[in-house]
C-alpha cells in the first residue's frame, strides 16, 4: 500500500485532496502561488490525525501543518514531496464554561468564530488581529499571535490554559487544563505555543475568556519627539491603572501617506507633527473612565507632553481613526514593498529607526522606510520599499533592518514568527547555544524531523 | 583529584561548605532537619556554576539546586551522596531599566529585595508571597510562584521576560529577552519556569515591572452560599474592569478559628455566615476607584449577592483584615496538621469540598478540614488535621484530598509544585503520555539525570 492509500484508509475520500486540486488552492492568503504539496490531508479529529501522523512517521513523510494560511513568515509553505495536513474539518466549538470563563475548541475554528461565541456570553477572547475571519485558533497558538491588545492582555500564549497536540509519531498529548494555576509538573503546552508546528500539531485548546469590557476610550495624539512618545506611554499606563489596551504609534511618513488625498482618509490632525499615537483604554464604567481619560489628556496637553489630540465622538469616528492605523495597503500602492516585524527595548527605538534609515540611504537614493507599530509592546512594523521586493534587493533590505538589532538585543520577529522567511536571520536574535537547544528539543520530540521541517531552523 | 577538590578549584574555599556545617543548616525554613547533602557549593556567578555543573556531570554527581529553601513541596530536599548548589552568593541586582520597565537580577536575590528596588522607581514586581524575605527569584521562577495578585497579574511565569540557565552539562543558555513580544524561535525560558530545577539551574533573569498602582480598595464580605461566592466573583471582576487584584475566600471554619478568643483578631463580621471574602482592587485614581467600588458593593448588598460587608477605614485596618487571612498559624495550634494546595474549575469547588469532608468523616470521627484560598484563581488551600501528619495518616489524608480531583480534572498542585511530596500523586492530574513527555524532555536536557533527580517524577 502506498502512504496515501494508507492515509485514505484513515480519513476517507473526504479527508484527502490530491492532484490539481492541491495546486488550485492558494499557498497563503497573501500569496498568489498554489500549494505545492503532493496532497492535503483533512482529518476530522484528533484520533484521525494521530493515525495519519503515525503513518507519516513510519514512511519518513514530511508534513506541513495548515491552519488558515494567514501567516506572514512562510511558516506553512510546502514543497513537492511533502504533504500538508489541514485543520479545516476540525471546527467544532466544544464547550463554553460560563462560570469558569473558558472556551474549548478544535484547532480549526477561526479566531472570529471564537470571538463571536464568547460575545454571546458577554465574555471576550482578548486576542484580535486583522486576519480574524480566516486565521485559526491552532495557527494562533502555533505562532503565538499578537495583535492590538497585548499591553493589557498579553499574547495568545497568555490566553491558552490547556491544549491537545499530536506528536510526530502520532502520540496524543492531552493537556486540557482549565485552571489559571496548575503547577503539577511541566507546563507542556508551552512546547506547542509559538513553535510553528515543528514540535506537534495542535488539535484542541482551552482558552481563557475575560469579562467583556463595557467602557472604551480612544484618542489620537500628536507628539513632537520620540522622548514624548516614551513619556506619554509611561504617563498613560500609570494614569490608567491597567486599563491601557492599545498604544499604537505612526511615524509621520506613515500618517502622511495614509491621510493623503489619494486615500479615503481625512487627516484628523494636521501633518506637521513627528508622531501620531492612538491610545485606547478598556474598562468597566464609561462615565468614570471617560472622566479619568479626559483629565489625563488635559494635564498632558497643559504640561506639553502631548501637542494635539482628537477624541472620536462616536463609534463611527472611532473606527475611522483605527482605519487610518489599519490601512497598511496605502503603502503598497506605488511599487513593491516588504513588511518587517521587529521588537526592541523602547529606549533604543528612536536610534534604531535612524540607523535603519541611514542603512537604506547608504544603498538607495530613493527608498521607502515607513514605520508604525505596537510601541507599547516594543514592537515596530517597517514597510521597506526599494523598487523590488525579491532576491538581492530583499536581502539587502533585510540586512538594513535586522543587523542593527544585534547590538541592542532586539528580535527579528516580534509577532509573526520565523518560518522560512526569517530563518537566515534567527542568529541575530538568538545565540548558537539557544539554537542548539531548540534543535535538541526538536530531536527529542520529532527524531525523524517530519513536522514542518526546515522552518525556524535547519 | 576528587570531585570536591575539582570543584574547590573553581569556587575556592569560600564557595564550598562541607562536614558538619552542611547538616547544621536547616533543610528548609519549615523543616527542623538539617541538610543531608555531602556538600553545599556556592558559586558566585554563572561561569563558576557552569564549571561546577560540568564537573558534576562528568562524575555523574547528583546535584540539588538551592534557593531560599522556602518551598512547600520538598523540591530542594537532599540525600547523602548528593550535593547542593546554592544561589546564595548570586545576589546582585544588575540593572533597572526605568523606561523599559524591567529589572535584571541574579537568581539568588530575595524577592523582597527586588520589590524594594522596583519601588525606588515607583514600579512594582507584581508577585508577592509570605516568604518574600527569604525566597529567591531563582526559586520563584523554578516553582512558578503564585501568591495573592494572580487574578490581575498572573503567576511568576508572566513576570519573566528572559532568563539565563545552566544545563546539566554546564552549557549556559543566555536568553535575557527584555521585550514583551519576541517570536524569534522557541521561547526557551518556558523550559526552566516551573520545572523545579530539573531541566536547568536558573542563574539570572529579566523581570517585567509594572507601574505601581496608586489606588487600593479592600473589603471583607460575608456570603451565605457558594453560588454567591461564584456570582460575586463574576460581578466584581466585570464591574471592576480589570482592577480586581485579589479574591480570597475563607470558609467559615477558617474564619471562626482565626477570629476566636484564643487569637489576636477580633471578628470584623459576625460568625454566622458560610463564606468570608476579601476583595481587593488596584488602580490609579483613588477617588474614582473608591466611588466605583462602593457603588458596586451597594448594588450587590441591595441585590442580596452579598450579605454583609466591612470596609477598612485605614491602612492599619486593612492590614488587620489581611492578617486574618494570613494567620494560617492559628490552625497549627492544637495538634499536627498538613497543608494542601489544589486547584479546579470553580464550578466544581463546592461539591469537591463536600466530597473531601465526606472522605475525612468516613475515616475519622474527629478531624479538621479547614478550607481557604485564592478562589479567583481556582486555587484552594486545605488544612487537614487527623491527629498525626506522618506515615499512613498523611497518606490517607492525601487520598481523601487528591482522589476527588481525578474526575473533575483538578490539579494536585496549584502553586506549590510537586517536588518529592506530591510525586506519587502526579498521575491524578497528568496522564501517562504527559508524564512520558516530561521524561523525554528531562532525558533530552539532562541525559545523566543529575539535576534534582527524583523530583516531580522518577
Amino acid at each position: 500500500m502506498t502512504i496515501l492509500e494508507e492515509i485514505e484508509g484513515v480519513v476517507g475520500k473526504k479527508g484527502l485532496i490530491i492532484g490539481d486540486d492541491v495546486f488550485n488552492r492558494k499557498a497563503g492568503i497573501w500569496i498568489d502561488d498554489g500549494i505545492k504539496a503532493d496532497a492535503i490531508i483533512r482529518p476530522k479529529d484528533t484520533k484521525e490525525l494521530s493515525k495519519v501522523l503515525s503513518i507519516c512517521n513510519k514512511f519518513d513523510q514530511k508534513v506541513i501543518p495548515h491552519g488558515g494560511l494567514t501567516g506572514l513568515a512562510e511558516g506553512a509553505i510546502t514543497q513537492k514531496g511533502q504533504i500538508a495536513i489541514s485543520s479545516e474539518r476540525m471546527t467544532s466549538i466544544e464547550e463554553v464554561d460560563e462560570i469558569g470563563r473558558t472556551i474549548t475548541v478544535q484547532a480549526g475554528v477561526p479566531l472570529e468564530k471564537v470571538q463571536e461565541e464568547a460575545e454571546k456570553y458577554n465574555l471576550m477572547l482578548p486576542v484580535d488581529l486583522g486576519a480574524r475571519g480566516s486565521c485559526t485558533i491552532g495557527g494562533n497558538i502555533s505562532t503565538n499571535a499578537g495583535g492590538n491588545m497585548v499591553i493589557k492582555y498579553g499574547m495568545m500564549r497568555d490566553s491558552v490554559l490547556g491544549l491537545e497536540a499530536v506528536l510526530a509519531d502520532g502520540q496524543i498529548i492531552t493537556s486540557m487544563n482549565k485552571m489559571l494555576k496548575n503547577n503539577s509538573g511541566y507546563d507542556l503546552k508551552q512546547l506547542f505555543i509559538g513553535t510553528e508546528g515543528t514540535l506537534g500539531f495542535v488539535t484542541r485548546a482551552v482558552l481563557r475568556l475575560r469579562e467583556k469590557p463595557t467602557s472604551i476610550n480612544t484618542v489620537l495624539l500628536a507628539l513632537d519627539s520620540f522622548d514624548e512618545v516614551i513619556e506619554c506611554l509611561k504617563y498613560m499606563d500609570k494614569g490608567l491603572g491597567g486599563n491601557l489596551s492599545a498604544y499604537e504609534v505612526m511615524w509621520r511618513n506613515f500618517y502622511e501617506v495614509v491621510t493623503s488625498s489619494n486615500s479615503n482618509h481625512n487627516p484628523p490632525l494636521p501633518l506637521n507633527y513627528s508622531y501620531y499615537v492612538i491610545v485606547e483604554t478598556l474598562g468597566a464604567d464609561q462615565d468614570k473612565d471617560t472622566a479619568l481619560f479626559e483629565e489625563l489628556l488635559e494635564v498632558a496637553l497643559d504640561g506639553g507632553i502631548i501637542k494635539d489630540a482628537v477624541i472620536p465622538q462616536s463609534e463611527t469616528e472611532r473606527s475611522k481613526l483605527w482605519s487610518i492605523r489599519d490601512d497598511v495597503e496605502q503603502h503598497y500602492k506605488d511599487g513593491p514593498v516588504k513588511m518587517f516585524d521587529v521588537s526592541m527595548p523602547i529606549s533604543f527605538m528612536e536610534k534604531y529607526v535612524q540607523e535603519v534609515n541611514a542603512n537604506f540611504s547608504a544603498h538607495w537614493n530613493e527608498y521607502k522606510c515607513v514605520v508604525f507599530g505596537h510601541v507599547g509592546d516594543g514592537n515596530l512594523h517597517i514597510i521597506g520599499g526599494v523598487g523590488s521586493n525579491e532576491g538581492e534587493a530583499t536581502e539587502l533590505m533585510e540586512a538594513c533592518i535586522y543587523e542593527p538589532l544585534k547590538s541592542i538585543k532586539g528580535a527579528v520577529s516580534a509577532e509573526h514568527g520565523i518560518g522560512l522567511e526569517k530563518k537566515n536571520y534567527l542568529e541575530i536574535s538568538r545565540s548558537e547555544t539557544e539554537i542548539s537547544l531548540m534543535r535538541n528539543l526538536k530531536k527529542a520530540l520529532d527524531p525523524k524531523n517530519i513536522l514542518n521541517p526546515g522552518k525556524i531552523f535547519d
